[in-house]
């Protein structure tokens, strides 16, 4: 029997110690921070059934079930959010099942749904951290997440999940640290930036940064910059669902011509569609946030991060490892040719790799859409 | 022998006809207007051998020989556009030879190149028109271009060529007055706007009209909206340009790591490759200008501004005269698809069309780049 796991709340982890701060990568230190982090299922006595499922850049800690507040997000956790990301994926008797495994994910270091972030309050000045809230590199994002797995006592996980760059978090865990990590399955991702990623990411630094009311990152105090924000999450949207869904998307009324600002009157329903996806997203983000981890992303270097010399070296310590690698075909943001790029260097290096393409016509968001195209794959990996 | 025609310069035409003014399509009409042009090669005696060349969104009349001065466009003349944009396609010789044909080129109205346009002084008040100036659809670029012809006394033009949007323009008077053309020549472009253009052109609209110095079009006594303006050239040039030839101009030296203005620094010589493109087109373009015309693109419907009830019956106009379509296999802005369906509605109404698809690794910009794998087909079809 398959079903959903019902109403879920988010926990907190706080990380405390003065002795031994957590490291940045850039620089500087955290001695003191909080991860929101949910949990499904239980941890059996060796806690060797443990998933760890990192979410996707927007995404957050409540992956699966119901959860209708989490407390110190003010309004950002609208409705959109309340069924967990992954629902469909985790639960008694899906590809991730609560009844074997114990699956856990973390809001990002530096996220905005409850772990520390520039909208949290800094401690020691009593406001928000704004744009003094340290760099962050994706490593440090996996870091902090170890630090939430010692608290736990989890030595060694059965496994780390993640599509598109919570993919980057799988790839980075599994080779920085290759003796914690048993099986891994990097979803719609790549091992490197992308060219095309590093355009339009840096198309929505310009837009956030050059938004009036951004401030330099400190305007918590005013109006948000909502524009910028919204005008990236446009940049960005239209590569995570394939041109043909945007043709379907865009067949339905045009619900105004006048865009809130401006002299420029729309004319097709795409228009109002993603005009849209931006007002909905600003709602529910915070820019700063959206900005570190955009950073992070330009500067992602999985060799570097991981402390390797190369990708033959980073690769050959997960020779004990099992990868499953997805790839989408109508992906147009992580290109299957860079899941290609992966599976090669993984076999180059003689990692077990298991490399599965479904076809799909919602492009890069279909992992989040479609169970029934990952299931059977995920459920015979995670299970043998 | 083949060569280039030297120096060259604009002409203006100035209508005035306050009996008959020129009607626009969305409402209001101009009694007056001035359109820069340039002509190269001489007419004959009865005035047959006339091509006339449509510029693509951000060109000019000059597209040939050497110009270093258009009187009134203050410092957009930069030095970039000395050289005629497809010098390298005409002249005695080359793909429009000269010698045989009068080439006429003229800056659209709207634009900002010498032809009447939101920068320009609007007579009645002494000031910019600015957000003042009138709305304009394709047609209406058209018709202003059609009063030069009926000026110069050109009933019949041998050929209409376009690349890009360019090719709306042909396309548009090849249908609306199908007598006065013989040949025509649409270069990577299509019948209709694109889902895709229509979701870059929304972008680019909200980058321009966001942008804190664009005060609703009113700017030309203060600060420019630069900011805005140059990331709509970002958004649309990473377009043009194929994914390759990003790679390969990416390979250069990152020249600065501080953007201007913001907190994020950029790591890839992409993103200042990227950079420079937007601040060396806000060089040399008017934002109101941009705006009009991804507005007149936004809206560009060819079969109902050619007066046609369907494409068939649009197409069907044309069985008289003779179409030379042109893809190139790397467009990624106007790709070979939309020429396909070009192809296809014009075999349907039985017009004569020769189809060509080049091979390029430039993407769209081909078009303006590779002489050589234009050339014979050009010459081919105006010298029949």
């Amino acid at each position: 029997m398959s079903g959903s796991i019902g109403k879920v709340a988010t926990r907190f982890f706080e990380f405390h110690n003065p002795r031994k701060p957590l490291p940045l990568r850039v620089g500087g230190k955290l001695s003191r921070f909080t991860l929101a982090y949910e949990m499904y299922g239980r941890m059996n006595a060796d806690k060797s059934n443990v998933i760890l499922l990192f979410h996707a850049m927007t995404g957050s800690q409540h992956a699966a079930g119901l959860n209708r507040e989490v407390p110190g997000v003010n309004g950002r956790w609208t409705e959109e959010l309340h069924e967990g990301w992954w629902d469909a994926f985790i639960g008694p008797g899906r590809a991730l099942d609560t009844r074997k495994f114990c699956v856990i994910c973390a809001n990002y270091l530096g996220g905005c749904y409850g772990s520390t972030g520039p909208a949290s309050i800094n401690p020691q000045t009593g406001k928000p951290w704004g744009p003094t809230f340290p760099v962050l590199r994706i490593i440090d994002i996996v870091e902090s997440q170890l630090r939430l797995l010692d608290a736990l006592g989890v030595k060694k996980l059965h496994a780390v999940v993640g599509g598109s760059i919570g993919g980057y978090l799988s790839l980075l865990l599994a080779t920085r640290y290759p003796k914690r990590v048993k099986i891994v399955v990097p979803i719609g991702t790549s091992a490197t930036t992308t060219i095309i990623h590093r355009i339009l990411n840096f198309e929505q630094i310009t837009a956030i940064e050059s938004d009036l009311n951004f401030r330099g990152g400190d305007y918590y105090d005013g109006p948000r910059p909502d524009v910028g924000l919204a005008l990236a999450r446009r940049i960005a949207h239209k590569t995570f669902v394939s041109p043909d869904t945007l043709r379907e998307r865009a067949r339905g009324v045009l619900v105004s011509h006048k865009p809130p600002h401006g002299w420029y009157e729309m004319n097709h329903p795409v228009e109002s569609y993603m005009l849209h996806q931006g007002e909905k997203f600003v709602q529910r983000f915070d820019a700063n946030t959206y900005l570190r981890i955009v950073d992070a992303w330009q500067w992602f270097d999985l060799v570097a991060e991981a402390g390797a010399r190369d990708f033959h070296e980073l690769f050959a310590r997960c020779q004990h490892q099992e990868f499953l690698v997805f790839s989408m075909d109508s992906d147009v943001s992580f290109h299957p040719q860079e899941q290609s790029k992966l599976v090669h260097l993984l076999k180059d290096a003689q990692v077990p790799v298991m490399w599965i393409t479904v076809h799909s016509e919602k492009g890069h968001d279909s992992f989040l859409l479609e169970p029934r195209l990952f299931t059977p794959h995920l459920a015979q990996a995670l299970n043998r």
